[in-house]
């Protein structure tokens, strides 16, 4: 996002339509109002920067033995691939399961069933870049460490867009199985692999019969971490013991309760427990000075 | 940066070292601290995202007839190279010219001098990686409509060196020749050729014995746009004058008077003129709610 316009509390309009990627004149109202959820102004408009579409792409899905040694290979490709890596996606086992059982059209490139798989997508504005042979180059250290277990590089679009399918079905089916107490989380890459760990054990045994259903955008730190309760959705006593077990987790693995879906009412109490003093006054004192009247989006974030 | 420590006014410490590429938890604070220049808080400690190191890399040297083209050129390689860009540098003959004369040691690449050279670099992650040949490649539309009027592709790091040189002593050149009214200035890209235009052609006219300095970074909007006196250092009501004609212009092509370098004192009252009321305002307001009494670098910015 290179500018925004928006209606501030005070009924102004603040033309900040910009087309710049440096200007250094003052306080950045842009990354501001973005992300405020509406508490601090209306955007109304933006200017958006823009990306050569990419003219070859390449998807593959790889079986690793557990999350750490998935970001073992998210480093790997990152320095052997670099920008071309556009896409790393890690499911556990029981949620592609849970995925393929839903939806028995979808299959599989593997035989064997791996605990964890991580879809990987590369991308390169180049025509005809030889992507298989860049991804194969760049696997062969990781085979032959043990890092990964298998590798499937999809060698057409049908095979691509199978195995994308299966991702993109887990949402789906996991609503299908049931009621979940859903978190939308974020962690330092370096602490996924340990926070997996440690969250699993907590809940398998405070919850036995609930399961985690768990995927999500590894280089960007991002988990969609479930509990999810099929045939009974969860009580608000289970949520409310679910949520204290991972974010007391995330708490000591400096993550945040919240990496892409903000606050909202639903989070505006939790965050207080989680954010520091002096960011929870800086915040308050931001609002009440742009917003005297709380007339922005009350009742939310803040 | 993915996050910041600061010592907020009131004497509290935020740690704002988070380690998240993801985290909507209320209004973003490590941008507002960024770039405030210490008006509203003291900066003490950040975590930086690295990127990994390329293992190939390349320049060349690029001949067009005018800015318009060099921003052509520009829209052509990041279609056909993508990230791979790393450097866009545009270079005006004189600048050149004077950079060569003071350095005489250096060389330019091309026997015949041409109006507008850029300086292009290209790195990748992958080893061994033709760059040459992508460049090559990229360039051949370039070459046949007429975009560009010479290119020269280094073939060691001796020869990439030279070229960086020529760009690394602009200012130093510069410095010796004498005084300069310095402007450090961004435009959407797609404005900087006009901008160049017409500001080249209003200074000739106003200053006839000055000289127009001009290089910068394309792919990011940013010039440097200085006016040389050579001989004898400009008088204030001259400094004033080619302020007025370059801070007309941007307006008017919504560029900013500021890229890199913030405002500081320098510019503190100059900014006043140019954002808007909205936007002044809304800055005041953050000012006096984070440091009611003023005691974060008092004087600068705002």
């Amino acid at each position: 996002v290179l500018g925004i316009e928006a209606v501030l509390p005070n009924g102004e309009i603040w033309n900040g339509l910009k087309a710049l990627r440096k200007d250094n004149t003052g306080y950045d109202l842009k990354h501001l109002l973005m992300g405020a959820e509406g508490t601090l102004g209306i955007i109304t408009a933006c200017v958006l920067k823009l990306y050569p579409k990419p003219s070859t792409a390449l998807t593959a899905m790889i079986a690793v033995a557990s999350p750490a040694e998935s970001v073992r290979l998210l480093g790997t490709l990152r320095d052997a691939v670099g920008d071309r890596l556009v896409g790393f996606e890690l499911m556990a086992r029981n949620t592609i399961a849970h995925t393929l059982a839903i939806f028995p059209n979808m299959q599989e490139p593997f035989a064997a069933p791996y605990d964890w798989q991580v879809l990987v997508q590369l991308a390169d504005t180049v025509v005809d870049a030889p992507l298989a042979d860049t991804l194969a180059a760049a696997l062969e250290s990781s085979l032959d460490d043990g890092t990964i277990l298998d590798a499937a590089i999809a060698s057409n679009e049908t095979q691509a867009a199978a195995m994308w399918s299966i991702r993109e079905h887990i949402p789906e089916a996991e609503k299908r199985r049931g009621k979940s107490v859903k978190h939308d989380i974020a962690l330092p890459i370096s602490r996924i692999a340990e926070f997996i760990t440690r969250a699993n054990a907590a809940l398998a045994s405070a919850f036995p019969k609930a399961e985690v259903i768990c995927f999500g955008h590894v280089g960007d730190g991002n988990l969609h971490y479930n509990l999810s309760f099929p045939g009974s959705a969860p009580t608000p006593a289970q949520t409310r013991e679910a949520n204290a077990i991972v974010y007391a987790l995330i708490d000591e693995l400096d993550g945040s309760i919240s990496a892409e879906h903000g606050l909202g009412q639903l989070k505006r109490d939790e965050i207080v427990k989680h954010k520091s003093a002096a960011a929870l006054s800086a915040m308050r004192a931001i609002k009440a000075a742009l917003d005297p009247h709380n007339i922005m989006n009350p009742g939310k974030v803040i």
